[in-house]
């Protein structure tokens, strides 16, 4: 497994106490190049680790996959770079709702374009309603190994109806981590995440939302704020959207349906 | 001046109250599309307003300009765009590390080719060391009203070397943020941001640096971690990086000699 946490040399201090030359743990940063068929096609500044999963969910993020791919690291493994065998569902240079000037670039634009890639999520009547102090408690069982030693990750957690942790990823970048998780479902064939819900470290963006539709998961649990196209896109595809899930609160934004 | 708050109806819980559709206010996100030239060149989820100077300091942050350019809204009003009259220091497509094969996208790389565009940051002979009660109170005097009242965006500062805050933007996108300080410098003159201190809300990644390198603010101050990369690149550039500043305490990783 690779490292995580490297270490550094630092000057720490607190009041007059002056801790110099201590050591101490930083998240670890490099740039992962996904390439498709030999030719790149993204750039992200990630966490190493899991680089198969990260290439796997990012790519069915962006609509692109819906199965697991072959994928592996590049023939030179001096190159930061994982390889994806092809073919893809669609031209990626065709995909992203903002490239195209029709839709004015707007938000309303966005969520038309998620909405032609995913119908809204189904209300499961087979599945219990979901008790509030369920939800505002996901966090607190999001553990993050890595965080802890380097206070500088973010999390992504799967969970059981029931709240039972499946899975978590950590990563520098959010996104990363959010797409690690769903692509260690593609994986296992887990994907659509019905009856799944999914917890995240920090704030609730568009693109996060996004990810969680197209994974097809009904609930999305964030602990820090939304932000107001995240909640419009949430109400749009009917996910049951929480924020601010800490100390035994949670806001519902959107698909109140699923919560008891 | 556009609305960065707007108001959603929440179910709020808190141990068995329920507060049934009270207002809350949550961050705006909208696409802001990136235009040179009519030519479309980025897309980013920003919080609207400043976008002139968003536009700009993205820009400067991409080695593209590195003074005020024209710069306005589209023709089109209804396109959520803005318009940069060229043309560029180079071609946008040469510009990233990381489209070059040859570098083997590593940290290494990346780190290589920010020096090519900056040289290492001076130390500042005139310049008194700077007090770590300063550094550390950095955060507090980075008033964010817009955060108050969401809890959803990031904030950056601009700071004299006394720590007098001279410029304060916030964003649903932490780069933004950033972004649109670099961009009020710019429109200003004010840039090289010599005797200047840059402090930011959350984490401090590899961009984070690059864009404080490039806009050649020889401090910058996070209340979140590092990442290795970031504190890789401060090194090799010799800028003063500080984490973890909150509660009176700040860690420095980079660039003692500006610290008292």
């Amino acid at each position: 497994m690779p490292d995580r946490a490297a270490e550094v040399r630092i000057r720490g201090m607190h009041a007059a106490i002056e801790r110099d030359g201590e050591p101490d743990l930083v998240a670890v940063e490099e740039p992962l190049e996904i390439r498709v068929d030999g030719r790149p096609l993204a750039v992200t500044m990630r966490t190493p680790g899991d680089d198969e999963l990260l290439a796997a969910g990012f790519l069915h993020g962006e609509g692109l996959i819906d199965r697991w791919p072959r994928v592996g690291p590049t023939a030179d493994l001096a190159v930061n770079a994982v390889e994806v065998a092809g073919p893809l569902l669609r031209d990626p240079g065709s995909r992203s709702f903002y490239t195209t000037s029709s839709c004015g670039v707007c938000g309303k634009g966005a969520i038309e374009q998620v909405a032609v890639d995913a119908p809204p999520l189904p209300l499961d009547a087979d599945l219990e309603p979901l008790p509030r102090t369920l939800l505002a408690a996901l966090p607190e069982r999001l553990v993050q190994p890595e965080f802890a030693r380097t206070g500088g990750l973010h999390a992504t957690g799967l969970f059981g109806w029931d709240g039972e942790l499946l899975c978590v990823r950590e990563d520098v970048g959010r996104h990363n981590a959010f797409d690690k998780v769903v692509g260690w479902a593609l994986e296992r064939g887990e994907l659509p995440l019905r009856q799944r819900l999914l917890c995240v470290s920090g704030r609730l963006s568009f693109e996060l939302v996004q990810k969680a539709v197209l994974a097809r998961a009904p609930v999305l649990v964030g602990v820090g704020a939304p932000t107001s196209l995240a909640v419009e896109l949430a109400r749009d595809r009917e996910l049951t959207l929480c924020g601010f899930a800490r100390g035994g609160r949670v806001n519902v934004y959107s698909g109140e349906q699923r919560v008891a």
